[in-house]
């Protein structure tokens, strides 16, 4: 069964070096990239809209929207006043750490601070691809169900924070929380927390006050 | 931006050819296959469930339950007291077609009429690979949007059917059914499409009823 994952291997060692490429290119630009990943419809680019109107008076944002195909999303946040770029991966799963490096060459990061990328809609081979990200938020949403850390473990394990999206209707699908906390802890015990709903603003003061802490942490 | 595509490029044709040995085998022991793909959360293994309450008086059912790690679907659909095995990818993001021939060996389809796959939860690498089956099943749930046909047409371009689950729910989330089928269908016209719960059973008839039909017609 694992003929693909050795063509992945060789594939992974190329990202890595193209990662560590883009970290350099960020930090000698003195840019924040955060990796935004979850499944299709969690919320990615309703979140990005919340946390880009509590920023965007401080930081100069700048947006790279993946997608395999279509505008829908860049159309959704250039409609918030920030710099955004739509990447067409073509077919692609995921962003790769060569397609960011591009991505940020066309997007132009000479005047901005903080760089969001959002990720396809998936909640595996995200995960799997080290973007060259100052830091990794995955969302999970409640209709998607409590269980999810045990069956996608590795993008809980690489990322940094985790936001529970969709909080306000996690009654109707009989959504834990605490079970969420507990399954996506054991897998990575460093694991940032935010219960939030994007669609009423619940719990977004905390998130922007971690990203803020982050950013600065960094400059 | 397409170096891994040109990679998948020979993947793909292994496949294809991995694939016609699938239905060969299929066809030679007069064996249904449907490949059940879906977003993770979207309600494959609930939705499983219902086909295979309403299906298993009639015919012997066998299920591959494919996940990157995990066995929780897997005790789910056991409880039911048909014949099941858990595929794990090791971490693909996707079943192929020879992992496909591989679970059916293990499963055992001497004894059956009718495998269900439940792929990978994932809304674009399952799409890419044509495992063999004769029916491909994808569901959309109301949570995730009615604009993800837009973000992601491959799955609904090469599907035989697709499930709008959730349908209860559609509501809170702003779900618009006749704007979800109409972008589905702008991209395939010959897409059946059915409103479902999984929760309520709502709109299984009309699903169990097609499924007997494609059955029939194989064999």
């Amino acid at each position: 069964m694992f003929e693909i994952l050795e063509t992945k291997a060789s594939l992974q060692q190329d990202n890595d070096v193209a990662a560590n490429d883009v970290r350099q290119y960020l930090k000698s630009h003195q840019v924040y990239l955060v990796n935004l990943m979850g499944s299709p419809g969690a919320g990615k680019t309703s979140v990005l809209q919340r946390i880009i109107e509590s920023l965007k008076d401080r930081y100069r944002i700048g947006v790279m929207e993946a997608d395999v195909d279509s505008d829908v999303d860049a159309n959704a946040i250039a409609s918030l006043g920030v710099k955004v770029i739509q990447l067409h991966t073509g077919g692609s799963c995921h962003m790769d750490a060569r397609m960011t490096e591009k991505g940020l060459h066309a997007l132009g990061i000479e005047d901005v601070d903080v760089v969001f990328l959002e990720n396809v809609g998936n909640l595996v081979c995200p995960a799997e691809f080290d973007v060259g990200a100052n830091l990794k938020m995955m969302i999970l949403s409640t209709p998607e169900g409590d269980d999810k850390p045990l069956k996608y473990p590795l993008m809980f394990q690489v990322s940094d924070c985790m936001l529970i999206n969709k909080i306000d209707v996690k009654e109707v699908f009989g959504f834990d929380t605490a079970k969420a906390k507990e399954y996506a802890l054991a897998l990575n015990p460093h694991l940032e927390i935010f219960a939030v709903s994007a669609k009423s603003g619940e719990g977004f003061a905390a998130v922007i006050g971690y990203l803020r802490q982050k950013i600065e942490e960094q400059s």
